[in-house]
């Protein structure tokens, strides 16, 4: 078991209504202002808005707000984030959305205590020492965002889709209410699914040691994550079902599941990141079409945990027989397993393969993830 | 799925020598002086005296030091704790050692901040508004205190054994170096695994509501705790194993486990707390002679899970099968079984059932474990 510092301090609060408390949640920590961050509208279509907004004013916290984040958001709209939350002298940041939501408020409390520009923690040319605390309600479970310090952002201008990790952008809170999460689209329930079980199994195939224990938590995931998937497509109302996936979700990536193994990466996203952001393919869809690819690439170098896996997660013999069962429940569930099903052009595999390797060479990945092996793993998808 | 908050904002440091760092780890808090507490000299055959005292003058760190602590931790002690805390105006409490340690220093902690007396919390005649900052370095795995608020302490005058809970006494930080561990004895290994098995199957048999996931998740504890307990057994050097077994023990009562059950209780810990108040026999020896028992007593108010139980455990069917299973096993770790093989008399059990029922009623329990059912468990064992 691999040495290792385990430290998650975000608290929970889970359950139905919940959001209708986050302004005192916010004030019970002694805060008085907030930059209220959301989407594209989609909260204004239910009654979040309004109730975000009552909460807020009945707990009596000043508030601006930043509306207009994307799916695969973008480092623009964080500097506009950080410029209100400067010049308003903002004391927290609440996202109020999905990961990509909670992506920008956590790059937007960086950035709001750094002199220079957010863009400089992306580029590892700044390392952050403080950051406004981060509060998040969520619309839609799939990232684990709401627990952890990780963001993801693109920047538009140079191409680049890169992230931060530190525990001092970890939400102080987080409601997760499995209830504001029923009008997610069938697709987006399907690619929340895949990006679950992406982030649960790059550690769990790629880590030199990983512990049984370790890999039990994460088939505890996926198993959790398919079955309950697998009932919301059927019946999105399924409160139960919800709230499961929801509370999986935020387990596959709030530091546990890897906590004591070595070595793992996160190979699949590397080479995904590079498809939404050239293509602006949902990130789910891209991790479906990579993830088969890379498994069959990478299955001799570890392959009795992917004969573990066959046999925990499909009760099948064998890594070929595990790989096939997943992208076929990929595409049970909807999800593109190939290029051509996520509208993605396979004669710029080169590319792909130029720009993915910039984000593995910014992560110490480019002696086994470059131009020539990630043009391989591409060219099974 | 049950609302709930999640919150544990303990730090780990887990891995070999990270018990050498804890002056630092202290300091970088900000703390300048800490009460000391261990056992009854354990510490002191190996270098953990030394090393633990090394590190806190290193650091820089005034000290006060507080040994003899037993198993079944006495509020006498406690108190003992809290007049020194309060008259040297320590600004932390540091315990190295095993649950005991733990226990004892989360009570001073809560007692150092109180104008009353300690077992005030205990009969919850007062609630607890304030503590002294814990620190933990464990030599032993089983209670999970190191992650959670959680305190158990004997009256020895009163004969009652009773807990306070609240996360105002989580650790700050624990030390889980498993190579400490190594010299805890065989039977004390077993009657830890009973313990963290025990801390496993209470809600897991009891909730009302229990989310597919948390059964999951206490399997995976399980199998874990069972599978390293028969390696550690052959060979208790096996660090890997010890890793294991400790990192499963503090997932099982670190909050995770029940997050989302409705209803859980502890029906096996208030009874055995009688037996190891009345008769000073081992925490998890206790448990092993209830468990079977109780599990008897109990299975048909909850016959799904117990079937589940059995088939995902020792893949037998029937709760019957899965019983008489666990109960093998306890045989074969060495874990009595009997109240015969734990040195308790059986013509006393109106008094045990007197004298749990009291607790049953501090718990709210009384309706369900009463003098007259209690008493038909303890017949069963």
């Amino acid at each position: 078991m691999n040495d290792f510092t385990y430290y998650n301090p975000t608290k929970i609060e889970f359950g139905k209504g919940k959001e209708k408390n986050i302004g005192n949640y916010i004030k019970n920590y002694g805060y008085e202002s907030v930059l209220l961050v959301y989407g594209t509208g989609s909260i204004k279509k239910s009654s979040l808005y309004n109730d975000t907004i009552s909460s807020l004013k009945e707990a009596g916290l000043e508030y601006e707000e930043l509306s207009g984040i994307v799916s695969n958001p973008l480092i623009s709209k964080v500097r506009d984030g950080v410029k209100v939350a400067k010049e308003k002298k903002l004391q927290a940041v609440l996202g109020v959305g999905g990961g990509s939501v909670a992506d920008s408020v956590k790059a937007i409390a960086a950035g709001a205590k750094y002199d220079g520009d957010v863009w400089d923690f992306f580029i590892q040319k700044a390392e952050i020492k403080e950051a406004l605390p981060v509060f998040t309600v969520m619309t839609l479970a799939a990232t684990a965002s709401e627990m952890n310090g990780n963001a993801v952002i693109t920047n538009e201008q140079t191409q680049q889709k890169l992230s931060i990790g530190t525990v001092l952008v970890n939400p102080v809170l987080s409601v997760i209410n499995p209830e504001l999460m029923t009008t997610v689209s069938k697709d987006y329930l399907a690619y929340s699914a895949v990006d679950v079980i992406a982030h649960s199994i790059e550690v769990y195939f790629t880590a030199t040691q990983h512990p049984k224990f370790n890999s039990r938590i994460v088939e505890s995931i996926i198993k959790t994550i398919m079955e309950t998937t697998e009932i919301l497509i059927k019946n999105p109302n399924d409160y139960e079902a919800r709230g499961e996936f929801a509370w999986a979700a935020t387990q596959a990536l709030n530091g546990l599941a890897p906590s004591g193994t070595k070595g793992g990466v996160f190979p699949n996203h590397l080479i995904e990141h590079t498809l939404s952001a050239l293509y602006n393919v949902p990130h789910g869809a891209g991790l479906s079409v990579v993830i088969p690819a890379w498994m069959k690439w990478y299955k001799e170098q570890n392959i009795s945990q992917f004969e573990r896996f066959a046999k925990e997660i499909f009760s099948v013999n064998g890594a070929d027989a595990g790989i096939k069962e997943l992208e076929s429940w990929f595409c049970k569930i909807g999800s593109p397993v190939t290029l051509d099903q996520a509208g993605i052009p396979k004669n710029e595999i080169d590319n792909m393969s130029k720009n993915a390797t910039q984000t593995s060479k910014l992560w110490g990945l480019e002696k086994v993830y470059n131009e020539q092996t990630i043009s391989e793993i591409l060219q099974k998808a």
